[in-house]
């Protein structure tokens, strides 16, 4: 159910309960005629926001945390009737959600993002370089993360950081929810003085076809499906504008023979990471190598029945979800009676209900079932996984890093003295952006050194992340002026550095005081 | 003639003398075996280069840079046979190419490009984030600079600093110069003891295909025409393989009125630019805009005499200029004839001869003729270039805004008191990746500070440069380690900082030393 899967135009959104499959109102399609005054608007004001000072545009994320903050209860509210996702996890998601636009900001106002350099470069000459927001930016939220990527959230916050309008095309699996964010944001940004047309929210699959193709549009930030991301991809290659689609990945974990000793907590949390938001994360554990003869497939179905039965976000996820698990069932079936005639867990998929509520599953599959292409590989969005148990570790570690490559990995380890790990580390760091070592690859840090991003196609642009600071980076591209008079630089540039921004002065790196962190609130605005 | 201009396989590239149009033998194809194992070494290799430290790789670079110059003599006269660009050309050209290896190999042991950091994310976690080179590159030389761009040069340099195993495709316009080049690479590699598969050179088209097909490939860099790099970069969207391709432009210079007072100076300076090395740079003047009545357009069909006859680089080439100047002309001549019924210089074009010689040509055109799609804006490789007298600075910067984005545009202004001149730079920078600011936009610097690319479809990718210190954030990508234990991390996060570069530490950019770059030579290897 992603924004590219099918060309229906009922005219609006419905907002759906997945806890009962109800309806509840919905939210009417932005016309074509309002898509390209908002288009306008946006390419008009673009130049205005560039010219804002860093210091500004922190301003503008800090009072977009406050908002949401004071707004809490409601939106969980809101957002538990359109998810199913449950209140603690989408309390936990909105808090973070305004942490991470408070830490946007901070990237922001420290200014490395921008890379502004200056120097003289023979004779009389000199040249100026700096990072220049790239333009309007349009976001395609994702379902699974209400808050953290689409309306509000990463995207959003790292495009206005780095001086970019955005425009979002809001997920139909909650519509409701949009709108009301879009205010919230709208509201704050007007508070803070930003230009009204710094942000807007389309809805329906028309706007969001008529944002990528559309000449104002310099960026587009995607999260969701590979099928829908590589349409979208595909579609924005022909006006060469940059896709930064992150998509659904296998994320494998790796469990060495020193780590498996430990197969109950193995096992327990492993289902915890692939069940959790009913295994609606781009992050999810799919698949997991561990050591034969060391219990941990059974450990895994041991556990399964702790693991909560949960609504999926929409009807068309749950009925992928049952129809690939079906597919998946037959295909692990007869690779695990090949191998040790291990039933899985609950043996066939879920009935369809009324509700969208499912069942976690797991399959056992023998590693020479693992292959790019195998039907056992094929995304199967929502509390599934696969257990492979590995006679030999090398050939294990071969089988995998042949595989797709995916946004993150895991190993367990028996610790520094555990002589597989440094390899293991080195083999999966070419196949994914980010390993996590003895920790479940789901829970993404809002941080300077996160990578969530990896190589095609886990995501279309293997050097870009979306989450963290190097996130602004997606919205810039870097100019230069040779031979530049005060007038044509930007503050960045300027020889008393009023932004207290790290810039490089003839080939030298320079902070702008020994502790400029400390400085960022005097910076002018 | 570009790569990709046609399937044709002889089985060698001939080489040819531009002065005479005569055959100087030729180099034999590298047959699709000899690809494949030189790919598959390529791939072997690339993790024990991507393990060795910056200074390391700095020393392969210098070492190179020591041959060049050492072989400088062959190298130029060699290079004369096959391109006729003239020996003070090209000896400046080949001295350009090992200063900025040099250049390259500093940028690579000061280490920013590594972009590492590291931080404590809450709880007993840790997160670790730093650059890795992508892997095996392919580099697609242009015919226009044997030295700066193909066998050696930017790409070739900024890839080995990367870490990056490079395989160059050659050029068909300078095939014997190629061989030779990619001899002394090998051999200064050797010497400064890189492994012997970090570098190879593959000849003739169906082996370029080869490998922008190859999963060995990571990266595709290329210089050259429109047309050539926009089917590299449709043929390498398959597998998600980035191209970073730098493509011919129109390079718009823009005359304010206060500046058009010297319009003998402009008008010298416009030929010398559009015709240096027979028009054959990326990043020639191709449409100067000069007030009316400032007489520029007869200035500079004054200095046209000045300017040499010329031979192109290859047969193909010349048959281009010749075709595409005919067209030009006819459509020139209807624009002008409605303006001022001026002629122009020659009147028609060159005539068909043995050797590759043409004559520079200029064109006056109307500003309401030069619009996207224009006939007079198609690509004309050679020393050809347009004058547009506008009556109207306004209107003339919104046509030329409206034109498709260049690599670089000039503006000349009467000085920091010119009151248009902040307005036009502001408005070009839009447009393209580098403003030169009262000089011309050939001749590009290869410093810290330098952008060449430009906006979508000047090159494919608007947030790269192929020249300067940025040019090695292409052949990375950014990998994170959550938890990562000592030897999970490279060298450049070592706590003791043993390669000496600026980190982030939790959250705060740090320098090495205050005076880090007097100790880059104690750099541990």
């Amino acid at each position: 159910m992603t924004a590219f899967a099918a060309g229906v135009n009922l005219g609006y959104d419905p907002s759906y309960d997945p806890h009962t499959g109800g309806r509840r109102g919905g939210v009417a399609h932005t016309t074509p005629e309002r898509v390209g005054e908002i288009l306008r608007r946006a390419r008009d004001v673009a130049s205005r926001i560039a010219g804002t000072s860093p210091a500004t545009r922190q301003g503008w994320l800090t009072m977009i945390a406050e908002s949401l903050r004071t707004h809490a209860d409601e939106l969980v509210q809101l957002a538990g009737e359109e998810t199913g996702l449950g209140a603690d996890r989408l309390r936990a998601e909105l808090a973070k959600c305004a942490t991470s636009t408070i830490f946007y900001g901070a990237v922001t106002a420290e200014g490395s993002y921008l890379d502004a350099s200056t120097e003289g470069i023979g004779g009389n000459s000199t040249l100026a370089r700096w990072n220049t927001p790239i333009g309007p930016v349009a976001v395609f939220g994702a379902s699974n993360f209400p808050f953290g990527f689409g309306v509000i959230g990463h995207d959003v916050a790292s495009a206005l950081g780095a001086g970019c309008p955005v425009i979002v095309k809001a997920h139909p699996a909650h519509p409701r929810l949009s709108v009301r964010l879009a205010e919230l944001v709208a509201d704050a940004l007007a508070a803070a003085g930003a230009p009204d047309e710094s942000y807007a929210l389309v809805v329906g699959f028309d706007a969001g076809l008529q944002l990528v193709d559309a000449a104002e549009v310099a960026a587009i930030a995607f999260t969701g499906s590979q099928g829908g991301g590589m349409a979208l991809v595909e579609r924005a290659a022909a006006r060469g504008v940059p896709v930064f689609a992150e998509m659904g990945t296998v994320n494998p974990v790796f469990v060495t023979t020193a780590a498996a000793v430990d197969s109950a907590e193995i096992a327990a949390g492993f289902v915890g990471s692939f069940t959790l938001g009913a295994g609606q994360f781009c992050t999810k554990p799919g698949l997991l190598f561990a050591p034969a003869g060391a219990g941990i497939f059974d450990a895994v179905l041991a556990q399964l029945p702790q693991a909560p039965r949960a609504p999926l976000l929409t009807a068309g996820i749950a009925r992928g979800y049952r129809a690939g698990l079906a597919g998946l069932a037959e295909a692990a079936d007869a690779s695990a009676e090949a191998a040790t005639a291990t039933a899985t867990a609950t043996g066939t998929a879920t009935e369809p209900a009324d509700d969208y509520a499912v069942d976690p599953q797991v399959f056992l599959v023998r590693l020479e079932d693992l292959h790019p292409g195998s039907r056992l590989l094929a995304e199967c969005f929502g509390p599934v996984a696969l257990v492979c148990e590995y006679e030999n570790a090398g050939q294990a570690l071969d089988a995998l890093t042949r595989l797709q490559p995916s946004l993150v990995a895991s190993v367990f380890t028996g610790g520094p003295a555990d002589p597989e790990s440094a390899e293991i580390v080195r083999r999966l760091l070419g196949q994914v952006g980010r390993v996590a070592v003895n920790a479940w690859p789901t829970g993404v840090a809002t941080s300077w050194s996160m990578q969530h991003g990896g190589p095609w196609p886990a995501t279309s642009r293997s050097d870009a992340t979306s989450v963290g600071a190097g996130a602004l980076g997606r919205f810039v591209r870097a100019v230069a002026v040779q031979n530049a008079e005060p007038a044509h630089l930007p503050a960045a540039l300027h020889p008393d550095n009023p932004w207290r921004i790290p810039r490089r002065i003839d080939g030298r790196l320079t902070l702008p005081t020994p502790d400029f962190r400390l400085n960022l609130t005097k910076a002018k605005p």
